[in-house]
């Protein structure tokens, strides 16, 4: 039995997530993950399931999803499975790239790393203005930032360290020790922050409550040199607001063989 | 009593374009100069009009559309007025800035030129794929194209001639001879082109008709010296079909004393 893996890309905005969610009544909300599997399924014709790398939350983009799914059929061209794929998913999901994946392939578990870009709208020379043509994925704070102070406090977030206060209570996970590879917030243009992470995972929410404190740290609310302390209450309450999903995109993901996606110069 | 002059962009998906349109029943169709009024009205408190430089069709966008209005109040400061209808604004339109206009002032007549911008997704290194992040505001074509015969067919349409073959049918205009003082394509990525034209009026289509025919020149059906017929034929069944509005922005309108938006080298 073959198994694939296909890298997806999609705009979050109008799904509940990329996890299947049923509901009592035996339907489900619309979610990336429901979607692949009903485009897939009418290609192979299988009751196939797709499981993914990374459960983004409702609102979240990806560039460089990675599903991957084992079906019975072993008669399927690779560039049959894109085509027709594609050609059965909604307006708002693509399968960019289908390969063939070893039999235990585990998109979750065999996964190196993972860049994650949160894209921010501040105010410009004509003072705070909401986005409009990228409003989808562009979060926007009405608040001058100070991207210099946000770096000093992303830089003390980036090794291994204990991230209980960068994840929603009740996450669920016995660890909240992740490693931060990389956490840095660039000048895009005169009105839009980008702000990268890489690491090797991230906790529920983690990306967005990092967001959301950098701001706090950018506006002049918290300290650069408060990060240590937040780190150590291992306590949600002492971090920022989680920022809002729509500024975050999934953008690359490291395998042991390849990158999916466009991995960022460190 | 004062005029102002306002800049305004809109993503033009979700209006029926830019002109108000009154059904039967009294109930009008969610056009942006609906939404500019009421967003005005909120602000001076009287019963305004707004008067645009174009009408432009529905799915059409703009990054600065021009609009004008009179009112009786005096005492409002042009910041108070930009703040204030951003605020009344839907998320899909923005008012970008506020001057004060000439009494006189009509945006449709003193305007001196215009120019529009067409996205266009073409197949890639991947073959033909959907838009995704930018479907809103890029058309696509599933077909190969030669942007080098769509520039030598582009050219041939620069200069004063009668148009009436590249507009509707029922356009109701008594001329159709319309000066364009520029029309070309650009390569601006592997999957993207983009096509500018800019000029001292348009009649009704005929950016979305020229566009249209450009595509049958790129993939091959139209040959670049066939426009020279195309335009003396005076018939719209001699051009290429109207392309679909999405990929279509005003980008800017030249006034005398001003340009509106960021006007192309030439």
């Amino acid at each position: 039995m073959p198994r694939y893996r296909l890298v997806v890309a999609y705009d979050g905005t109008d799904f509940c997530g990329w996890q299947r969610q049923e509901l009592p009544d035996g339907e489900s909300l619309r979610s990336v993950q429901r979607a692949v599997e009903e485009a897939v399924r009418g290609v192979v014709r299988e009751p196939i399931t797709v499981k993914g790398a990374s459960r983004t939350d409702s609102g979240v983009h990806a560039v460089a999803q990675c599903a991957a799914f084992t079906c019975e059929r072993e008669d399927l061209a690779l560039e049959k499975i894109f085509r027709a794929t594609n050609a059965r998913l909604p307006e708002d999901a693509q399968v960019l790239d289908v390969a063939e994946a070893a039999r235990d392939f585990n998109p979750i578990r065999d996964a190196v790393s993972k860049g994650y870009a949160y894209r921010l709208a501040v105010p410009g020379p004509r003072g705070a203005m909401r986005p409009l043509f990228d409003r989808r994925t562009t979060a926007w704070t009405p608040y001058r930032l100070d991207p210099d102070r946000m770096n000093a406090a992303a830089a003390r977030l980036v090794g291994e360290h204990d991230f209980a206060s960068f994840t929603r209570l009740h996450h669920g996970r016995e660890s909240t020790v992740r490693p931060v590879h990389g956490c840095r917030v660039l000048v895009e243009s005169a009105d839009r922050l980008r702000f990268e992470t890489w690491g090797g995972g991230f906790l529920h929410n983690m990306v967005r409550i990092i967001v959301g404190t950098l701001i706090e740290v950018g506006r002049g609310r918290i300290e650069p040199e408060a990060i240590d302390a937040i780190l150590a209450a291992r306590d949600r309450t002492a971090a920022g607001p989680t920022a809002p999903a729509q500024g975050l995109c999934l953008e690359w993901i490291a395998y042991p063989h390849e990158v999916l996606g466009v991995r960022w110069e460190e």
